[in-house]
């Protein structure tokens, strides 16, 4: 590791390369600000890696929350079941602390028929592969029935005004491929699941179909959340698999296709359930939390293993890799697997809400929600102020984490801890390579198989790193 | 893009970060020498991304080439089949020139029985996953029979010496996961598969069973090339899977395990095949060739998917890419697709001997031979003189790139292009994320569902980036 302190004759090249995020962020940064990241430090990162390759638990743990429990939507009872399961985890890691938070949480249910039904001239009468929205109302018994208008966007739809009157309207308007990291394509997309229905309704629509959540073409329907607008018609919403969507656009261009939807979704009354939270009592500073976190609930189909299982074994393996190592840390480390991160937020919300009763202090909140790939990074989100602060003293640790293709730059948490960014917590998305993800996310393949046990891991020991640096070091 | 020239006030600290291979590589090293890397190449690699993302047809050659014609031994009908196929479809590509050469291959056939059974007081008799290594010579119609010797490494069987005479040894290492980088745990592990059977032999040893080449633990296994040596034996060798050799380990420490071996496996006479090859001429220096390529043939088991079908496939639309972009190349871009890398490499030497008796030069070769996943940059190699003058010549290149994650550092080439070392050529190494390879690689489990459409065609985005820089700048 002596190699990395060598200096090299040509300065100004180097200073191409790897920072290029961080220089139209922050224009000046002090080293004597924050202590040099020592050979010390790549030694002990080396530890944890190597610990987290061979003495991981997170690939059984996820084996049992996805083949066991299964898919684990707020309110159902194999959410109970994994509240119970990692609680129980939690607590045979020797921990300091180990604790359920009440949440009170929606409890959304499918139902039992889902049938979404095209018939043309052209090819007689066929079932589209789909699912309805989350948080959609069911169509009645009788389903409906109407002509479906295709648009791509809003703005269509608010030019076709009076002619979507009693239509089915078809969003479809497909990921942008050239968008590199397949976030930036779903967030270029996701606009038309998550209000399409409210917009469709307010120009008379009765119904919704969307093209899937998906970075390609094939027969998997994607779910995921809607959201009403207060004061507009609810009307059911389903998502139609990426090659059905291409079908139907393409039927739509020979002449009027209409479908037949019949869902039974409803909204039961809340529940209870629970945030699971354990920790390890910092020596020096236990005011000052670090905290590390996935979401336990996932949707109603799958195993919920990269959305948001991974999130959640890989945070309770920082604690038991952690204490494996026999590392005493200075802060406060707690793992904290939240609950309805999928349709409510609310145990995001609750545990915001009551770390500010608390007056409890959130150095930094790390959120791993973006599947068990390989980790190439993190992302870094905070007020204004704090972010200005506290990112530039993470460079120091980026010659350390480089060696392992992790990189630290700008963006986003996680939604579950966004609700600290006000309580001037620095928050910290974990990133894996995201080019799979919207293969399996919301849908009936995000299984335990298709999660691999290194890229697991090797998730485990960049947030362990990160976690021990901000330890040794803080933020200050 | 402008953000990438920007200067920053704290030179001393970038130097840490990025270079960190380079710096014990290269001393010195003048920018001057180089054209800087401009605005406009940034925006051409956007494009250039963008074609690949878009306009690519890597995905539909690769189903034909593993769906259609599957598995592609050497001397086989499926691997004639693969070099008609893509021989019709570079010839589809209005390049300048598309041939065959010929090459005499070795003709290796697994036969019809493979039967590795174990018998135990405790378990009864076991049938193992078993798969004979690539060359291997077959047991003889009454197969063979003998106790089991486990050992991890030559130095435990040389001490065991007289010991193994008559008896069927079970090379049993394991990879280290502690390797980040799986090739790397692959190389400390393949021994025992290509000289085990020989070192076995030496001491008397009627047969060979080595625990498979894998990442993990599962009941997949991997088939693979041995090298007999001169001289001594050649006896039957068979891979079992990781759970078995699990499973016979532990059965070896409750007492003697006999096992029954029964392989058909012959090599028969040698075959006339060919690599494939197309070409767009340069228009300013014809006579320096950039070239692309991948292996053609497979193993006799799944599809040759990641291995090497990956590897023809962009390679070919490396070429595809640029005949859409109407890219002009100053130098001459051959597309490759080598015969036989996995079981004599006779493609490649025949290209390298033949390239030599022509007097071509090669100033760069690029393979992809190391699975269709996630690019993360290249790794360089070439004779003494030839790397130091070269190599560096890239780095201007390195800020163009790393908004891809790409990185560029020492490393091997590839089989079938290391014959051109020799001739003053740089060879590049295509570096894809390593993590899932050896969950595939020489098994039944590589097949087309194995390879992520994204993830392959930014690996012909990133070859293409490199080989534009390349022909655009040279390397002198």
């Amino acid at each position: 590791m002596t190699t990395f302190l060598q200096k090299t004759s040509n300065k100004d090249f180097f200073i191409f390369s790897f920072f290029l995020f961080f220089l139209s962020v922050i224009p000046t940064f002090s080293l004597s600000a924050q202590e040099e990241a020592t050979d010390e430090d790549a030694f002990y990162i080396k530890k944890i890696h190597d610990a987290a390759l061979t003495k991981g638990e997170c690939h059984l743990w996820l084996r049992y929350l996805t083949k066991e429990i299964g898919a684990r939507l707020s309110g159902s009872p194999q959410a109970a079941a994994a509240v119970e399961y990692t609680y129980q985890m939690l607590g045979n890691l020797s921990l300091d602390s180990v604790w359920l938070q009440p949440v009170m949480v929606p409890h959304w249910v499918r139902g039992e028929t889902e049938v979404i039904r095209i018939a043309t001239s052209a090819m007689g009468s066929v079932d589209l592969d789909a699912l309805a929205l989350g948080n959609s109302v069911g169509t009645g018994k009788q389903g409906i029935s109407a002509e479906v208008v295709e648009v791509k966007n809003f703005e269509e739809l608010k030019q076709l005004g009076s002619a979507i009157q009693g239509k089915i309207v078809f969003f479809n308007r497909a990921f942008d491929p050239t968008q590199l990291n397949t976030f930036a394509a779903y967030g270029g997309a996701v606009d038309q699941r998550g209000n399409g229905p409210s917009e469709a309704a307010k120009y008379g629509a009765i119904g919704v179909l969307v093209r899937s959540m998906a970075s390609g073409l094939d027969d998997i329907p994607h779910t995921g959340g809607l959201r009403y607008k207060d004061g507009i018609e609810k009307i059911p919403a389903v998502a139609i698999s990426t090659n059905n969507a291409e079908l139907l656009s393409s039927l739509l261009k020979q002449g009027p296709v209409k479908v037949f939807m019949k869902t039974d979704c409803q909204t039961l009354e809340d529940k209870l359930s629970f945030n699971v939270i354990g920790e390890i009592k910092g020596s020096e500073k236990p005011e000052e939390i670090i905290l590390i976190g996935g979401h336990l609930d996932s949707w109603d189909v799958g195993e919920g293993a990269h959305d948001d299982g991974t999130g959640c074994v890989q945070s309770m393996d920082v604690l038991q890799i952690l204490k494996h190592l026999d590392y005493k840390p200075k802060r406060t480390i707690r793992c904290v697997l939240f609950m309805n991160e999928e349709n409510g937020l609310r145990g995001g919300r609750e545990y915001g809400e009551e770390a500010k009763r608390k007056g409890e202090f959130h150095l930094a909140a790390m959120e791993s929600d973006r599947g068990g790939f390989t980790p190439r990074g993190f992302t870094v989100d905070g007020e204004k102020e704090v972010f200005a602060k506290k990112f530039p003293l993470m460079r120091p640790w980026l010659s350390l984490l480089e060696p392992y293709g992790l990189r630290i730059k700008k963006g986003g948490g996680g939604a579950d801890i966004s609700p600290l960014k006000k309580q001037n917590t620095l928050l910290i998305g974990f990133e894996p390579d995201s080019q799979r993800y919207f293969n399996y996310h919301h849908t009936h393949a995000d299984v335990f198989e298709a999660v691999d046990k290194r890229e697991l891991e090797l998730g485990v020991a960049a947030m362990t790193s990160l976690v021990f640096l901000i330890d040794k070091y803080g933020l200050d």
